[in-house]
């Protein structure tokens, strides 16, 4: 049975705020929090419900295990409908890239992406592309956000996310930078060589102004249609499958 | 000044048996709905606040205007930022997809998608990439549900969206059917020649077994990385994207 306490302590961990005060953050769905365990991350507490107990696996005896009845679950849960295991997970140590371990390889650089969905779904595509770092901006949303982990599949727990000063970063970089832009070369012409930085901007606003004057190479989609615009989301996913396309 | 019993009426468009009932949707914000007015759509009211009236465009004569203040925008919008302006329109009469109208393009089938965000996002992707036509199975989500619209961003005036029975559709066809499957032909490998139906299946549990039955082709979007799968939106994209790439 939960205390109240400890239902209050996990709800908090809703919040950004109280996430990084206590170094906790929340993963939900077994699938998800298999990848965690399997990962670097260190995992706290999994609650469960009993009926999914032989969906669990062999545990480090590190883990907490904790079962929950339904009304406790849905009460510490993110979800509307909550998946029968919600585990609670260090966060790791924060760790701003270094471009010198960042050369011979891509590297998706989100600039202001504010929503968790899409932040979630960009850092998944990633994984499925093999790309293995995303730089966000430090006025991104925070990925540990309940709904952007959830978006991630689990990839989260593979994907390395850091979080940088974009401008002191690109400064005497000599990575080639790539922007998702609506004026450029055409993506499906695009010399990618064998290293570079994607860089793509919030969903309203685009790529910041110091941000823009340090890129080399403006990149666009081609638009066959009428949208004014591609969810920044999908114009991740089809610069992965550009990039993945041609260099494999 | 709205009265209560206007503000529960457009409430009540919020909810998908409501809008059915009345024959009415939502859309908001000004860029959306100026998408609107160009189209076959027929737009019923725009409410609107004062201090943004000058960003109306002229009007015809039949669409009515009202203005209301931020708290009344409040009680009637489904976001939780309105954006000045919200019009109610009529719902356009349905019209399930005929194939012989359907040669010689390519046309995007959903089947099961579920999330409105995921199906907003494939109409505006659609629209991006030139695809005017997208068809749902009965069991997607209704394509008139505000965050769908929302996630549209207008594309949902110019791209046509049909809701058919799939099985019977794909009976007798004349045109391939290419399916967004986790085994088959490369998509970088396809042969796309001329025309196709591209079906994308429903979040968890993919295609359904009757409709896999139909497909032709099986393509997929190789994995060089450990993601399980892809999100359906991305997917879309990546089909439209090389679809495109490969017939202009």
């Amino acid at each position: 049975m939960l205390s109240k306490s400890q239902i209050s302590f996990i709800k908090s961990l809703h919040q950004k705020k109280y996430r990084k005060e206590n170094g906790l953050f929340l993963v939900e769905g077994i699938k998800s929090i298999k990848e965690f365990i399997q990962s670097p991350y260190r995992i706290h507490t999994i609650f469960y419900l009993s009926e999914h107990s032989g969906l669990l696996p062999k545990l480090p005896a590190n883990i907490n295990l904790f079962e929950v009845n339904n009304v406790e679950l849905g009460k510490i849960s993110t979800l509307q409908t909550p998946q029968g295991f919600l585990a609670v997970v260090h966060l790791p140590e924060s760790k701003p890239a270094d471009l010198q371990n960042l050369r011979n390889q891509f590297t998706i650089v989100l600039d202001g992406v504010q929503d968790p969905g899409n932040m979630g779904t960009i850092i998944r595509t990633a994984d499925w592309f093999g790309f293995k770092n995303i730089i966000c901006s430090e006025d991104c949303v925070e990925v540990f956000n309940p709904k952007t982990v959830q978006a991630t599949m689990g990839s989260l727990a593979r994907v390395n996310v850091h979080y940088n000063d974009l401008n002191a970063l690109l400064e005497n970089n000599q990575i080639p930078v790539f922007g998702a832009l609506l004026e450029g070369e055409s993506i499906y012409h695009t010399d990618w060589k064998k290293e570079g930085l994607i860089i793509l901007g919030n969903e309203g606003k685009g790529i910041s102004a110091d941000v823009m004057n340090k890129i080399t190479k403006p990149v666009t989609i081609p638009r066959f249609g009428e949208a004014e615009s591609l969810n920044v989301a999908v114009s991740a996913a089809i610069f992965c499958s550009e990039i993945a396309r041609t260099q494999n």
